[in-house]
């Protein structure tokens, strides 16, 4: 699994569960060079060891990469493409795996004229509870949405990384800006965190074994959550997240109210609201 | 698997979701008769031709019922017991299926020396997303939860319906007080649907497709209720659950104002201890 592969050269900034994964799916399923790199040179052996990637990637590797993933946290990402981005070379892909783009994309326009790389950003819809380069696997974006934000990157360069996404089994490509992503992000993946930590604290939170089945389970499944990587990512996307929490506990304070008053109609109403909007945008 | 069964004889009052798994449950694990009540005689039909129960419940299976399980709304289920309990015999069982538990405990409380039969609250923690019948499986309570609020019921009975319980599938049976189960229903059950109904309704939801992934999934899963029996419950448990929707808001809230003051440290604090709590007690 190792030496002689014939395909491009790819490296994968940060090896922990998304870069992992990549790196295993790349290896599992395209005769692309895999390289890695990461601060942990233990994570690094064990990736090599199990045939994760090929090696570790030098600076040569980097002036001759093909596609280079950045999968580390946001402020690092920006940081490795202001110190590495001017030894890629021309036509070399560089893009990013962040849950937040409107600040990755601004800081990449900032450094636009530092590197002859092309900058296309990305956000891989997929992740576990665990997180870590042992959690990894070449599975973990079977049929998951890869949403890419080109920022004016040409269309070869968006179809090299759709290509590469969908050998990475992601079941569907989503091209889309910025803003819109980050709208979309803070209802569809950061309120939905923010609600498993919040419920989870209800002092009956402690005393619910014996009491709980699948709504419980649900909610609260992503309540254990990498603080350092989620609170970046929560205050990157803040406003349109304080827009979300509002207009959730606004949404919850019409439950609140139709209880509180015991107007079953209403409470009916809204429960049926809700139900056509579930069935109908599933 | 109709006919000669030599066990004892079950009346089952409501063949919708709960009622039909448990007539087919305890027809595939038991050797019991099993009859029904349903207000649908195509229900009824239905169920006698698959073999889900062995007839209809006429006046004389009820004089003559060992164990008579209300699997009707909240009301309904205090209708039956008003109307048909005079007519059960000494020892008869009858129990209920309720997830509001105190209301169900005082109405029958109400109504003791009215009948001789013994009463168990019940309140089966298993469901999906679809009602009625046709969904009623055998394996729906497979390692689920069943309380029981036995509230001075002698032990053989609860014994017997524990007994079936296991027959059932059930994973384990707890029992407790009308009151304690309601505080706890609040947040295990009853917060999470007002939650997925309440965030459904964000202008957002009608474009997630594409940008969702496993938790706009979880937590919008139980989104699409039967709002009639949804708003009685609520009501029904009212003060308790409006307790829990403050409780929710306000730790909400917590996380509303560390992101709106862009306090990473407090964001962090408040991340942790709901992974803590996660952890602790899963």
């Amino acid at each position: 699994m190792s030496g002689a592969a014939t395909g491009e050269k790819i490296v994968i900034v940060g090896l922990g569960l998304i870069g992992g994964s990549m790196a295993k799916a790349l290896k599992q399923n395209t005769d692309c060079r895999v390289l890695g790199v990461d601060i942990d040179e233990d994570v690094l052996l064990d990736a090599c060891s199990c045939g994760a990637i090929d090696g570790k990637a030098g600076k040569e590797d980097l002036q001759t990469a093909d596609v280079v993933y950045l999968c580390v946290y946001p402020r690092e990402a920006l940081a490795f493409a202001r110190d590495f981005g001017p030894l890629l070379k021309e036509g070399c892909i560089l893009t990013d795996a962040c849950g937040v783009k409107g600040e990755i994309a601004a800081g990449m326009e900032a450094l636009s004229g530092t590197g002859k790389y092309v900058f296309v950003g990305g956000h891989p819809m997929a992740g576990k509870e665990l997180n870590g380069f042992a959690e990894s696997t070449p599975g973990l974006f079977a049929g998951a949405s890869y949403l890419l934000t080109p920022c004016g990157a040409p269309d070869w360069a968006v179809e090299k990384v759709r290509g590469l996404a969908e050998k990475m089994g992601f079941g569907r490509v989503v091209l889309t800006d910025p803003k819109h992503h980050d709208r979309e992000i803070a209802f569809t993946s950061q309120t939905p965190h923010v609600l498993a930590c919040a419920y989870v604290m209800s002092p009956r939170c402690r005393e619910h074994q014996g009491f709980s089945a699948g709504s419980y389970r649900d909610v609260s499944r992503v309540a254990d959550i990498n603080g350092a990587l989620w609170s970046r990512l929560f205050l990157m996307n803040r406003e349109a997240l304080l827009d979300e929490l509002d207009e959730l506990t606004q949404n919850i304070t019409l439950f609140r109210e139709a209880i509180a008053r015991e107007d079953e109609y209403r409470l009916k109403e809204l429960l049926q609201t809700a139900g056509e909007i579930k069935r109908r945008y599933h």
